[in-house]
């Protein structure tokens, strides 16, 4: 189980994403945000040169291997929020993703000696190697518990 | 089709969510975010008291009613991202979200005349009526069509 302390700012993690092809998109906007760009090929097309994906299914897709690689070894405490979160180009059908999770900050809690924050950036990349989603992010984690205990000289 | 100008700062869209069951918290996470805490109940009950929904889950139960019935009926060209998007609180099994779009602002292009940007809050709250999630989004829109064509003295 990896903790706070086991985190730096400046580390660098990669992930890529499972490609969404046609029917996946389709599918997730018709349970989740079934507008015309995610289901009419034609209409999206004249907008947007084709199908786009829901930018809820990419943000899902980008920390689908975060989650399951990396969150599920950590002692989470639980996701806080995000800011700057942008979608920059549309993520057409069959286009995988590269993702780097960069660490920005480990800042212990004044407060609550057992938890902290980590602060990282999310940039998620296609093929062409444009940006077509960034964000900031914050989760509350547990410190390592002997670090959070009083010291025999305390 | 709503267009830009249909909207005004000061509107407010109310929304109900569908409430999340046990079950269907953890289907999601074991799809997108396989964290214990939206597994595990015995230890997402020692954290936060019971099984919590993955934030990603409430995220779109929020959004869902938002998008089926709103956005589907809006001449929107594609969402651009969230600022201070916080999960402020636990969302538990069966709880309905009561979720509140109020718009801040409208504002035209001013390099391209055909489209603007929407921008709004949303806050959601459970039945004790405690803000679990807010966020300000935005949304490209096209304005009405009538309004970016020259007129006749242009």
């Amino acid at each position: 189980m990896k903790y706070l302390e086991d985190f730096q700012a400046g580390q660098v993690f990669r992930f890529r994403t499972a490609p969404m092809s046609k029917e996946s998109i389709m599918g997730f906007a018709r349970e989740w945000d079934p507008q015309q760009l995610h289901l009419d090929e034609e209409y999206a097309t004249k907008i947007h040169g084709g199908l786009i994906a829901s930018g809820f299914q990419t943000l899902l897709e980008v920390f689908k291997p975060i989650m399951t690689e990396m969150m599920t070894t950590m002692a989470n405490i639980g996701g806080m929020g995000f800011d700057n979160f942008r979608w920059l180009k549309p993520v057409h059908p069959d286009e995988p993703l590269d993702v780097e999770l960069i660490v920005n900050a480990i800042t212990p809690s004044r407060s609550k000696p057992d938890r902290g924050i980590l602060q990282y950036t999310i940039e998620a990349r296609n093929p062409d190697g444009e940006l077509v989603f960034t964000t900031q992010s914050m989760a509350m984690m547990k410190r390592k518990p002997a670090l959070s205990e009083p010291g025999p000289t305390s």
